[in-house]
């Protein structure tokens, strides 16, 4: 399908769901599209760090986007990231994801090299030109070690490289400064702008993003849904109240080393996956730490 | 061939030699090899850092392993770096890399994941069981972002998981520390510590290290054999002056935002490969640029 | 004057105005206060990070406090920073400033010296202990370079040591987790929570903060005065707008090395103060850049 | 006593014993200062980080230098820190130091006030020329959070500004840099450069520094005056042994939180002052730690 010029909404990051030998389990990961989908949300994110793509393998990478885009028949808009350190092999894995049918690419800048600004600059636009699809940058300090910076956005917004950010930095002044300078541009005034912070979603939307990529979104998408309509209904009391529910849900990712297994972990217990296995070198939860998942489930109604 | 107990001595780490279009110049790599083995270094280092492997594809990575080692044929221990995010992917690098010739594989801990301690152990306890070769730690903390730290590297080498460690921290104390502790325990005593930093080699060997993984070797290879010579005479004064001469030249890899680049332009003025090429998205040196590392060369008594 | 047993509103950082000579201009500061009590603030912040509480010497210091305190009789609540690099040295600066006729005393965590959790909990506990005033911590992680933490808070809040929170962190995540848990918590409902970033009043009050400590509210008092008052009447829209305005406003910290030295520009620019002048080592603005201050005045209509 | 013109040798950083009221123990300082001078140190650092400057306030600060000096009369050089967040505070401590008889001041970058390159450069250039003394420059970006860079230091030693460089940051190759390039230099010979890691004077001592400052000499100050003697007579392989007992005594500082309160447990043990107090809001070690303490005294030959 083609993406609408504005992205917007819930667009959840898919888990990616695995058999106990660490294969991708796709029965389990096509009901987990039907969960989504039927929550009501807007487009599907796969290939992200919520996904686990840094643990999987090439082979793998593609049986995520060809059953996820196969199962869905163009019901949705499919972002795949294509994570890697550099500019040739994110190409590689841009070409295979839109291959297997996904919408857009998702990607980071390059890490591992200690890139400076005139090397991320030139590596968005070597795969914008390269792979010729709707480009999204995904700002992500924390695994990658750099952040391009509101100016360098907005120049390849305007250049037309961009098609959007995914912003997952804690930089808030960074995210208002190119969501206030986007909206007062009429050239780039269909830059998709969306936060990956699953708690400020009220106040990211206040401010004028598009939309969420919400990690928690895979246990509560309806959640999610209902918060991103009472924002756009000026409903900021109720959008606060359900924002405010959904962050006592996300001390889920406190419980075990690992965030995901907590996703994961909860995504069984509701009986939408099979096993709540993770990557390879992660710890999976002890019981123990499943139990406190249950707990948080239950506290918010969805167990 | 089958490693030493006990890896020693200069083994620099291959840069790899690009054409124009961004493609193996195996042409080009078979000489730079001649030109350090003809020099006496003890072993090579391929498809680490300064070979640019964050930069190379997966078939172009088989193809350095396969020429260096194809060229060698055996001459020479060979270690291949396995440079990827997490386990899954770092066992698939290593397998095509021993498939290739290589006799031993360099990790580093995963990145981009934010690994814990225990994740760190188990990623390094899963690349020895499943790929069999003797394994190397690498510490890099300037790419990788987190640190094995010194007791880990003990346990890991008492264990029998880990042959060796390439230490390229600023740790020095966490170093110093590994290798009195290693010294003083007759059970790995073979265990191989080489240093990463080509301007403290002579300190280095002075505290117990057994040798040098110098980029800058690309460049002077017969400098560093001098050196490590030296300081096995326990000449260390005039160990001190040919370090010293090596920091003068390695003031090169400041000219340029890469300082692979400025190896490439040296190793290019020196006529030992034919194109100065690095991998995208990094700058090319101006003309400017390598004409300031003709000077140190031309001041190092290499051109 | 007593505190009251919420603060709320607007509290800006009183900007300290030095003579050429460095020394405190008392006549400009009583000016400034009159500006800023005229414009309706609900209180006065001063010997914080903006008032350049960190060059000043003991004895300008307490003529700081002293002149704001005698000049406004008690007309507003006068909070001061005790700022120094451990516990001894800042109830030093806390007696002196109390002595002086401050109403509540602002600290940050140990900063020099690496305090781990246990010592910067206990340094709140003695600073409470030993001064007996309202105590608030100033979670300033860029300047401190550690953070409290919320669970940390939290528990000084309900153990009576802290009367209030000044966050100046980027940590949107614990600043929200503290609001949350304050606001369901009878026993710390009256626990004050300040935002310190002048970009995000309308976030902050939307999830729940108390008010804010505009650093560029010295320049605009009016605009803070204007975006609480539209926060508190529920008019979302108008706030955002005003926000927006002032975000513009605000661009003035990045025309030159030190966002303090703009704040005296545009005072000096606006008749309130007499000398522009920041304490040693900071660099005086240029003409160019006292420029691009005026010309950001006028965009926001206040010259 | 006028400094001699490039200090070496150990100059160990003075611990301030305290009595557990927290007061300066004039007594126990005395005691300490014999048993460093008796031992051969070449000079003294007083107020220093290993001191507990931070934690001292003015007077407390005055005390120290005076007993000092006064006890000394003349005998060995003294330095003094003179620990503060910026230039007007530092400059205020300075002269007290100097007053109470210190024959040089040790001074770091601004911190707090997260100061540019240009700022240090004026820092250091304003502190030289009020306080008319020779000036250290303190290198300790682990407390203060940046680096004066060897670039800048070269050229504040080749204008006079600085005396000498006390390095304790981890930066080897800055060092180095430094060692290498004023050594070359004729005009900046008299440079004095001094390394703060105790665990690395072999190493330091043999690519040209002047000396030690190890706050571990204090518990073993013949050890370091051996270690340096050895060094200075080439004798590389005997330092290296003792380099190395060293370091197994140095283990101490990771016994407890505070390294420092192990150096005084150690300090207690030997009989060599009264109390093992720390100041606040540091944490005492429990009696377990302190029996950890003596065991590395033991197993070094100390108690």
């Amino acid at each position: 399908m083609t993406l609408p010029a504005r992205l917007g909404g819930v667009i959840p990051p898919v888990c990616t769901p695995l058999t106990p030998e660490g294969e991708v389990d796709t029965g389990s990961l096509t009901r987990l599209v039907d969960h989504l989908a039927g929550a009501g949300v807007d487009g599907l994110f796969v290939l992200g760090s919520t996904s686990e793509a840094a643990f999987l393998t090439d082979p793998q990478r593609r049986t995520v986007v060809e059953t996820v885009t196969g199962h869905l028949g163009g019901a949705l808009p499919v972002l795949a990231g294509a994570i890697d350190m550099t500019t040739p092999r994110v190409i590689e894995h841009a070409r295979s994801a839109l291959a297997a049918g996904a919408d857009g690419i998702v990607a980071t800048a390059p890490f591992y090299t200690r890139p400076g600004p005139a090397e991320i600059d030139r590596h968005f636009r070597l795969l914008a030109e390269r792979t010729g699809a709707p480009l999204f940058a995904y700002d992500l300090p924390s695994a990658v070690h750099t952040k391009p910076g509101a100016e360098l956005i907005l120049r390849l917004a305007a250049d037309g490289v961009l098609a959007g950010l995914k912003d997952s930095s804690e930089d808030q002044l960074g995210l208002r400064t190119v969501i206030t300078a986007a909206r007062a541009r009429p050239a780039i005034r269909d830059f998709t702008i969306l936060t990956g912070s699953e708690s400020f979603v009220d106040t990211a939307l206040l401010i004028g993003a598009d939309g969420v990529v919400p990690g928690l979104g895979n246990v509560d998408p309806h959640g999610y849904v209902r918060l991103v309509r009472l924002c756009a209904a000026g409903d900021w009391q109720q959008a606060r109240a359900e924002q405010e529910r959904l962050l006592g849900l996300f001390a889920m990712v406190r419980v075990a080393a690992s965030g995901i297994g907590a996703f994961k972990a909860a995504l069984r217990l509701r009986g939408i996956i099979d096993h709540a296995t993770i990557a390879e070198p992660q710890q999976p939860l002890t019981e123990d730490e499943v139990e406190q998942v249950a707990k948080l489930l239950t506290a918010a109604g969805l167990l």
